[in-house]
């Protein structure tokens, strides 16, 4: 399942609703790196807010590897978000083909539910700066190609979802 | 009800004629400060379009005041926009946690419909300055609670709505 | 038809898979003018995608001329993308009312069916630049205008379709 919204639109609290359906252990990995205070804070809250069902998976970069740790570890996965890992790859240099093309292949060889979340970012004005079309270009090429794996697509807005594939 | 849309959506057209559906004397509830001449001739082209059974308050501030007298004056109550109202509270440097719970109660209590507008501003690249993402993540929080208080939420793009709640 | 979508969302694909379900020969209006290297092989790549039944007319400006001229020529008309025509009027000072007023007519006039791509570019924060601004307003408007002729409005996300009007 892909969970696409926008920020602060809930999709990560939705996103973790519905992965919350499935019994037993559940694995959230952990896309963000905090460079600072605002997202330290952010990291710490969203943490707090899950329950004793859940462990934890920092995976900044290699987020195929992740999901097949994951898959050992349990019965569902979250992964929040793909947009902030497509944003660490981006600043590491590493090439986007490759990583987008391992992360469909982890994800369809994964034997437990996988739900992810990630940020529709091109409703907006074309950005200023090269890096911010080339992000923007690349988040779009993510998030089809997930929407083309995944058997349910929502896009949250407000806190609600509507359906684009089911 | 919660009239959710983008820029030039038609956003405000949409919540007018759903409020004109309401029979009786409407009120409209206008949050925008002119500033400068794109917003003056903004305002008074909304204005004149609309018709006899409108009544105005402006409440730049005080929303949660203003829906109070509003009610003992129409048959149903429009409220343009709470975005702007979010960034006229941010400018004045007001707290806004106690703004949102109190804007919440005055709709929950009101004995007529309300309708409100607001942005949907989440679904662009990340802004470059501080001021604009602290925007975007209180216009996100504020349009959750509303979503989830209302009874209908729609979300329009080019003058069409989308249902999200129903 | 009217498709709307944001950046990299699959709405070009998706307006070329509506357009390739008539039967027939098939005319491409381009709007985009390549004024870089980033956008000449974007061109270039969307052209070796399409097949033999395409034939291109480029319109970077008269977009009712050339609508004209591929109703002659064709069974469906894909023009790609009304946002690109827009932006193409705006630097070069043309009256938007005016050209926008022509488009309509142009479309409502034409014989064959006409599936028209746009950007939906006013879901993110408020644009520092009036340019940019006032580009977000003449979009937002050419989109509501548009969407009120055509039968069908359909909003792309993630290479999926919302059904905004059917």
């Amino acid at each position: 399942m892909l969970v696409l919204g926008g920020a602060r639109s809930g999709k990560s609290r939705y996103a973790q609703e519905r992965c919350e359906a499935v019994p037993g252990r559940l694995v959230y990995i952990a896309t963000a790196q905090a460079f600072d205070s605002e997202m330290t804070e952010r990291i710490a809250r969203h943490r707090g807010e899950r329950g004793a069902r859940w462990s934890t998976i920092e995976a900044p970069l290699d987020l195929a590897g992740a999901i097949g740790e994951a898959a050992g570890q349990g019965d569902a996965i979250l992964i929040d978000c793909l947009t902030l890992w497509l944003s660490n790859l981006l600043l590491a240099g590493t090439d986007m083909a490759t990583a987008r093309a391992g992360l469909i292949d982890g994800v369809a060889a994964c034997p437990v539910p996988v739900i992810s979340v990630a940020n529709e970012v091109g409703f907006g004005i074309v950005p200023d700066n090269a890096l911010a079309r080339r992000f923007r270009d690349e988040a779009g090429w993510l998030n089809q190609d997930m929407a083309a794996l995944c058997r349910e697509v929502v896009l949250v807005a407000a806190g609600l979802p509507l359906t684009l594939k089911a």
